[in-house]
């Protein structure tokens, strides 16, 4: 269990790979987001279109617009 | 217009107010986002329940799990 | 109202481009912001030299050094 | 040296301490930068106004407005 | 399987406590671990000394001094 | 001296560069951290294998995991 409070699971729509990072969106009830990672993480999880996968944000990362 | 790629709409359930911080829930289409933030922001914004607000997230922050 | 603590108008000096990734240098009284987003903000916001932009950075991300 | 690209050297105005948290504020060319830290590290450091202080950023925390 | 490039399986050294804020230390390898997350997920959790647990960060959040 | 609670030191043993990012792998204790930094600061440091370096990384990004 991880202490991360925002744990959201969907589906990968796109993975792009650069040198270093890669680019992947996870659609979850409807919601794009947008994840920005290593791209050795990518290649080592397989992360595909298609796959069930969840977006994880730690509480600190998220701020509010109002 | 901000950079960030995850900027999601929706209403505020619950703050709570610490001394230095502050925990904000923001839920978007039945998904829960938790937020910790300033107690500052939160004042100065008069965050409350039911407000329209959206949780916004830098996509470096944003983890894969699968 | 972002609640983003730290927001500073100023002026972009640079923008590269990598793949995945974007480098953009702001310019406010006198110091030098460096930012890392994605190439696909950096492209959508159709940023450039000479453009008036803000810096923005959420409390919990700045250190302190003594 | 450290990697952070962001580094500005300036004076503590505030420094207010939680159970957990502390929050500083750091004036650098006028601008006034807000810090999250932990209130270990407040102690440690032992933070006080009109201490010289630097705001240490890392790029990939820095978001775009514009 | 998460995409954080840092995992560190470890034991928990001590849980503090406070109104919105927890700061947990962890050891691994004979390096203390210091985290600061919400109070309800080390509630959640139930997070205590002696458990075993890991630190986990996402390589962008790492930087280098030398 | 640096609020950063997690500062361990080590020795490089990997750096990647990429057009806008670098990947730095840094070994203390038997553990390897990757760190994702800007391409100029890996360049600037002038960062190679073998290098005497520390990790270091602000608690508010470090999770936990049980």
């Amino acid at each position: 269990m991880l202490s991360a409070r925002n744990q959201f699971k969907g589906t990968i729509k796109s993975v792009k790979l650069g040198q270093i990072m890669a680019e992947v969106v996870i659609e979850v009830a409807g919601l794009e987001f947008v994840s920005l990672i290593s791209r050795g993480s990518a290649e080592r999880m397989n992360l595909k279109d298609g796959d069930e996968a969840a977006a994880v944000i730690k509480a600190t990362e998220v701020m509010v617009d109002k």
